[in-house]
């Protein structure tokens, strides 16, 4: 959520020489998205999201990115391409550091959505999914089930304990009970898993674009919805549940992928997993985040009360 | 350089509901000008900047800055202007904060001026102090001369010599320079006083916009002059004096405005002025920014080496 890396006017000009997409006319950096730096770099001919490659994401991950993108480009999907230059290069260098130039797409995120906007949602996230059954690449996912018990060992346990009594004891049994009930046979796709209001854009009540796709891996699509479900049916502190929006995301859904009974079965289970994966990386941030610092701490708390809901009310779907 | 305070999209289409110029289609937080909350504000009319107000600017200033810039744009000048509402209104409340809905002006700021994009700053800046010439409004500068004594008794004087040994020395015999011989007869004028390549917008060869007037005030024109000088016509870390981008500053500035012999016989000092005023904020923002944090300070010794050049060359104009 900030520009680590400054790009020149100069620097911008001479990246667009490889390019047909016209001449430059602004360059700003933005806040948005993981730790990248990112440029709205406008030309006289179209706006491109400028992004240049920090410390989270590994530049070996995005052909990955690029492939599945580009799938989901060619079925219809909504999502932003990396833009290939005159050679048919879309992995550049700039500024000491590897970088795309991105299509810019329009809509703005909305804070507080409605049951429509939510309905929408689950649709464009089961498009999505129907688009990838095609799609043959493959990443394990490194926030997967997998990552979180060594992830867990990585937070100091005075300061988990000092964030909130009890928090230790909590995360290590919830951590067995997952690893013990966790689903491996479900079906798995490309998945977003980060599909997060913030990462969806809206006009006029229609989604037109989903972005952020630095999280993207193999995974139970099922799983994918249950991480949008925690991230858009609660209150931003997670201490209220909307069963409105709920609802509406796993019916939007449901209209555009058929979920086996084993996955509705799998679902409570694939929430609190998503709940315990942000709670894990929030805490850890939280513990690594020097307080001083202006880069914002997202709660670790917020998906603590989530998993609380889902441990005592399941999901039904 | 950040965003401070969030704006919502519903809050951003809360704001546009006054006003006449179309739905929104895309807001990003971009990171720009001085310490405040920026963000590039897209309607399918137009675009717009929507800055919130923290910290450095009082919003009792606004409406000296809102005077000024729409001064300059009745006169032709390409200045941003703050967007009047339905009722006339351009000051608003957003997020808990006074902000203004503020004119696009395509661009970029260069990073390495060339002579004849240094000569069309120079006119751009004289164009601008003749546009001012009938600006009735005043504002006292208020990082002038009599500012930089209370500030340097604000600078730590330990933490002044472990940035530069003899540093605390070298500022005291200045400042004692600048106020026995700051000339305090020249004509005065509106100023921006705050002219840095950051500031001004550029398009194929051409100035399409001076932004960020924040510190703009009532001091002498020919200081604006001395300001833009010490902030072009150096390398970066002010230690390279270009001569080619000083003198066509200069010659494009004296051709929109006609320097008194007294201006120019004064400009040298009022470079080292300028110098220090820039040496004893940096000094004072690197003594008190926290060294973790994201905000990048920015180096007062380049300013020191810039006050060694005027120092040693002085500035013939």
């Amino acid at each position: 959520m900030a520009v680590y890396t400054q790009v020149s006017a100069e620097a911008a000009q001479a990246l667009l020489k490889h390019y047909d997409v016209g001449r430059l006319i602004a360059l700003k950096g933005i806040a948005e998205g993981v730790e990248n730096s990112n440029y709205l770099l406008e030309t006289d001919q179209a706006r491109f999201i400028l992004t240049l490659y920090e410390n989270r994401v590994d530049p070996a991950d995005l052909p990955y990115f690029h492939a599945m993108l580009a799938h989901l480009h060619s079925a219809g999907a909504r999502v932003p391409r990396f833009i290939e230059d005159r050679e048919g290069e879309w992995l550049q260098d700039v500024a000491g550091r590897k970088a795309c130039l991105i299509e810019f797409l329009a809509g703005v995120s909305v804070s507080a959505p409605d049951g429509a906007i939510a309905h929408k949602v689950g649709e464009a996230l089961g498009k999505m999914h129907s688009a990838l059954s095609g799609f043959a690449e493959s990443r394990p996912n490194p926030l997967g089930l997998k990552a979180w018990r060594p992830f867990f060992a990585r937070c100091d346990e005075l300061a988990t304990e000092a964030l909130f009594p009890g928090l230790t004891a909590r995360i290590a049994s919830e951590l067995e009970y997952l690893e013990t009930h966790w689903p491996d046979d479900l079906p798995q796709s490309a998945i977003h898993a980060d599909l997060f209001p913030d990462n969806v854009l809206i006009l006029d009540g229609e989604v037109t674009g989903l972005i952020d796709f630095y999280f993207a891996c193999t995974d139970a699509r099922a799983y994918d919805l249950a991480v949008t479900h925690s991230a858009w049916a609660f209150s931003g502190d997670g201490s209220q549940y909307y069963d409105e929006i709920g609802n509406a995301l796993v019916q939007g859904y449901g209209e555009r992928v058929a979920l086996s009974a084993e996955e509705c079965a799998a679902i409570p289970i694939l929430a609190r997993g998503a709940c315990l994966r942000f709670l894990l990386t929030r805490l850890y941030d939280w513990i690594n985040t020097p307080a001083g610092a202006l880069v914002s701490r997202k709660d670790p708390l917020a998906f603590l009360r989530r998993l609380d809901h889902y441990s005592a009310n399941g999901l039904a779907v």
